[in-house]
């Protein structure tokens, strides 16, 4: 008998190792999973989750989006103990109950009121002398969010069995704009084609979209934007809304809308209207009846996000409207139905002055005159999607009407895919940026009601491009759920649930992670320069070009160097874009010593030999910046090769590539920025300083075809 | 003791249960793994497999090759059956070695002289006693082939324990030419974007790469086209090259050359030259030296593959020179480092007569005028990838030129990727063409030295756009390694690595696979017809088009129908173009009786009461015709719902509903054509027809925006 046990033994060894050498689907690791890996924990960490789950406790019939839930839990407990939950009607020891203000056990006080729509609780209790765990919410979707917070504090070693945790989110709308095009090629995409495969939808529904579902509401983000702002009026066509309400099917059940982005003219385009001017009276009538055709199709549909009068898109101010015209019309069609409009309020128009202006200035003296279901949906700041800019002086200026906090989870300025940057300290950066605005004190996350981040998804097996880019769709969503989360937290988190649970490699990572956004804005724009990018792809310096049509599409424009010195005075002596500040905050960026040093090429144009806090002069400041930019850079290699026992080596040889290539790209902007300013600034080289490796007209000769992510 | 036994048993068995129902990677049986699949056997298969591969013996140190070829072993063994063979140094019953020429046991005789360079032998023999199986070729590239050879024998059930099997490739170079853009677009693709991830290229090398190179290698393809016909120039800059050599690497253990297509007019585009005259020493010195920077960066590299003066793209004729000018240029600079240039035939100007005959007219004349190194490509046909079209008369017609035969993989003209064709019948059919040519009665396939087919593989998960356009690959290589292969049994072996093994199913499937080409036919373009799809995109019917620029790029310019009758006529009473064949079928095609049913309308205009061989008016027939495809796949759509308990639920609920696509698309090609044609005739519908669903203004008001494969 005991050599058919070890017969046994030894066969069920051999077979779960083969199982386990395996390459599923012919690759290893290869990101497809995201955070939602569930791979097995160590061994004392498996027992302690599956004492916690071994079964599930829920309400029957349970709705698509409970049993969504319930079949995530039993998909994330069984990937990581290798024990499936079962379901069970009554609760015994280790069980996990979803419960509802309608099933919870009687005696059992939840805050419920606190909850709302979304939030839920997690509660370990005994209960008639079984230890349990509670996952408690007002709402089928709340129970969804408090399954994904239960697993994810099963991978990231929480305590569970004295679990006591309650969240909530601060911000009603959650979204994912999609720069996709109808022809599946993505907008400052770098990460392969759309997701969306238009041309087959609706009849051949992709398996991805329901893994894209599971990640998105693991976030607790509850709603996407399918099409690019730069629209297509066919988005609007009866057959792409079937397209559109076949995606929405799928995502329904995860508690995410789905929204559009609706072109202005679409009323000529589509309607043969001879205008789309939106005081119209046959206009309203084509908008009302699309509204009404496009809920037939999606129920909840969410609302149209609009680019209007920017970059070349129709808009209101085509027929001598507003911008508050234009929103209105849309609100007014969309309001029976209970629709939104997201409006943008990132506007250009050539050779206004200040282009960082033009926002404030179009915006602002429409605050008040939107219908009550517009959104206006602002970037971070006021240029474009910088490594780092101010925070933009339409939060907290617009009082009587909500904002969107706009967000670029794609790194179109930051290195696209290519190079890692965690953008967490970035949106923690904005969100916690204290307007100085009525109510005093208000941050941007409490002055917004919706925050949007353009997503970073493609068909790439890894979905982002790389496997870091995904902690920035991960960061995105958690930290639109609850600005109140660290950056760092949120890395500690996906680091734990994307690559490994070992404490030395997670802090490793974290830390890697937390310094890498200061290293590109160091490499590429320090000071507060920004938009010194190579022309239309945005990718590598050019900090030259200054023959672009516009004026301000150029660098030279945005940095304004010469022999008397660098930066954009933006103070009362420039463009005074300062005064769309609170008083507060205009005094304090009108002079140089009062200024964010991060910040101050934005606001101040200064002479090179300007004293730094450092006590070195401007000029040797910013070569140190690139200096410090390119050797954080090394620094994060070190940290990489470092975990390498942590990490899968598929996975790890993977980022080890893209960190060379950052490397050496990091090398390039510091060298070419560097001897492009010398050239401008006429001075030598501080002491010790390395020497850019090619000449200026080296750099400058560089050109880049085919650069990803101008689609469309 | 038994107690412990049983319960671990019970643990073993969850365990196993729990892993086999984790889905890995998120999904389960998502087509990646095409037909390299490996699950497991049927138990007693599994026994069978295990024992003729319990070891593997090979020489040492292993080439790269095969390393692969081990690796492949390994890999496959441990799927197919839970336990990875080791390697030994010896052989112990049950082993499979790897023998060359070099390390073959003494004693054993092998047919060497007939194996080449590629081919392989397979034989089970008894070595000391020792039950073992012989993978034997001259060239670690044969055995890699030989390695894939034994997987597919024990995936297809062939008896492991007495092999005897041998096999050489009848045609030297057997390639798939993408028609990939450098921005990642595929013109005619249908699966997502470009695997080649260009921008990431060198530095970032996708493991997708690998999975691509065994899958080729697994068919016998030996090289790659990476990019467009439709070529840029920058594709031979240092940049690109660089990216080139990057997958080459990647290639190369599995046999497969990276070759490039070139852009006539690069010495003007690139180099500054005032012309890319092929006469012109400058333009010659050019194009040696560009060679020589190939060969630097990849020495192995296959050539060019040009299209010249077609559609738009420059060529010799620019200059006055004629095709064979502009191939010996490029043929010259390539011969010192053993490169060959693939020169294509698919031309055609505007306005010269019959469209069809332009490539014969201008090549033919220049057969024994192309340099040694210099292969001319001929599509299947001489229109454009057809569902159906009579072989193209250069093949046997140019007997002093080597010839390559270009077939389309991917489904320009059938359906993209929705339909479900299995294009091993059409492959085979022409591949089997008697030309009737010098030597009497020589083949298609027996007339070429090189088989190239455009590819149908994106990024998309199951590479293909869907499961069974992977057939579509794997019948190309298959075929283009061994023409006498039946398409059928192609079919079976691919179903049974993709599917499943299950007899009964294997059977349904197979048969469904052959008759998924005729019901295209059918329900497309019967009895000769060709080109009736929609401008551009070529998605759907557009035999009603009569209006655009160019006379044969109209469908009416192809069909001809009118009150009096239908089709094209080529006999010498209309453009003659049966005198590009041989005289046997010049004659024989002359007279609609004695032309092949299929082929009727392509060569003859007839009346529309013209008496089939059914005893039907042909108008009767051609209705009869596109009644019998949309019956086809209604048959098709009822085999797949047959198979079902053998499909895994996701596969099978996936081609179920692409085949509900194609049912309605195959009413809807067959109720356009019969509203079309009818109008024309002007005659009734037979008696019991079906009348078309709509009008035939309805279906000419379809718009197609935004329909894939028009990238570049």
């Amino acid at each position: 008998m005991k050599n058919w046990a070890q017969g046994l033994r030894a066969r069920c060894a051999a077979l779960c190792l083969a199982l386990a050498l395996l390459p599923a689907h012919g690759t290893t690791e290869d990101g497809y999973d995201v955070w939602l890996r569930y791979r097995p924990l160590p061994a004392a960490a498996q027992a302690r989750v599956w004492a916690q789950a071994r079964s599930l406790v829920h309400a029957e019939p349970a709705s698509p989006t409970l049993q969504a839930a319930v079949a995530e839990l039993k998909r994330g407990v069984a990937g990581l103990t290798g024990h499936e939950p079962k379901v069970a009607r009554q609760p015994t020891a280790g069980a996990l109950m979803l419960v509802t203000p309608a099933t919870a056990p009687a005696g059992v006080a939840l805050p419920w009121g606190e909850l709302g729509a979304e939030g839920y609780a997690l509660r370990s209790l005994t209960l008639q002398g079984r230890a349990v765990t509670l996952i408690a919410a007002c709402t089928d979707r709340g129970l969804l969010y408090g399954s994904f917070a239960w697993l994810r504090a099963a991978q990231t070693g929480a305590d569970l069995a004295a679990l006591n945790q309650q969240s909530t989110p601060k911000v009603a709308l959650r979204l994912l704009n999609h720069w996709d095009n109808l022809d599946r090629t993505v907008e400052r995409g770098y990460a392969g084609a759309s997701i969306w495969d238009w041309w087959k939808l609706p009849d051949l529904v992709d398996a991805r979209y329901t893994d894209y579902a599971r990640a998105n509401a693991s976030l607790g983000v509850n709603g996407t934007v399918l099409n690019n702002v730069n629209a297509k009026a066919e988005s609007l066509t009866a057959p792409f809304l079937a397209k559109a309400a076949a995606v929405a099917n799928v995502l329904r059940p995860y508690g995410i809308k789905v929204w559009l982005s609706a072109r202005f003219s679409a009323p000529k385009d589509l309607g043969g209207l001879p205008t789309a001017d939106p005081l119209d009276p046959a206009v309203r009538a084509w908008w009302k009846a699309k509204a009404d055709e496009i809920y037939r199709a999606i129920p909840d549909f969410g609302g149209f996000l609009v680019k209007a009068n920017s970059e070349g898109q129709p808009g209101p101010q085509d027929y001598g409207r507003t911008h508050a015209d234009g929103a209105n019309l849309l609100a007014e069609a969309l309001r029976p139905h209970g629709g939104q409009v997201m409006w943008r309020a990132f506007v250009y128009a050539p050779d206004t002055g200040d282009r960082a202006m033009q926002g404030y200035a179009e915006f602002q003296p429409l605050d008040g005159r939107f219908a009550p279901n517009v959104i206006v949906q602002v970037k971070n700041g006021a240029v474009d999607f910088q490594p780092r800019e101010p925070f933009h002086p339409l939060f907290g200026a617009m009082p009587k009407t909500p904002l969107a906090l706009e967000l670029q989870i794609t790194k179109e300025y930051l290195g696209f895919s290519t190079h890692l940057v965690y953008l967490g300290p970035l949106f923690e950066e904005v969100l916690r940026a204290d307007t100085r605005r009525q109510p005093q004190g208000a941050t941007v996350a409490q002055q917004v009601t919706a925050i949007a981040g353009v997503a970073n998804i493609g068909t790439d097996r890894s979905w982002c491009g790389s496997q870091f880019d995904c902690a920035n769709w991960y960061a995105f969503g958690r930290l639109a759920w609850d600005a109140d989360l660290s950056a760092e937290a949120v890395a500690r988190e996906w680091v734990q649930q994307t690559f490994t649970t070992a404490p030395g490699a997670v802090r490793t990572l974290t830390a890697l992670m937390a310094t890498s956004r200061e290293a590109v804005v160091d490499y590429m724009t320090p000071l507060g320069l920004h938009h010194l990018m190579g022309t239309g792809h945005h990718h590598g310096p050019a900090p030259w070009v200054n023959d672009l049509e516009r004026a301000d599409w150029n660098p030279t424009y945005f940095h304004r160097a010469g022999r008397d010195g660098i930066g954009f005075d933006r103070t009362p002596t420039g463009s005074n874009a300062v005064a769309q500040y609170a008083p507060e905050w205009a005094a304090r960026l009108s002079r140089p010593e009062s200024t964010p040093e991060d910040w101050l090429l934005w606001f101040h144009h200064l002479p090179w030999d300007h004293r730094m806090a450092s006590g070195r002069t401007l000029w040797a400041e910013l070569i140190a910046r690139y200096d410090r930019g390119e050797a954080r850079v090394a620094e994060m290699r070190a940290q990489w090769a470092a975990v390498r026992a942590d990490i899968d080596p598929a996975r790890h040889a993977e980022v080890a590539a893209y960190l060379a290539v950052q490397a050496a790209e990091a090398r390039w902007w510091r060298d070419a920025c560097v001897a492009y300013f010398q050239s401008v600034s006429g001075l030598p080289l501080p002491a010790g300083t390395r020497p850019p490796e090619r000449t200026l007209q080296a750099y400058k000769a560089l050109r880049f075809n085919f650069a990803p992510g101008r689609g469309g």
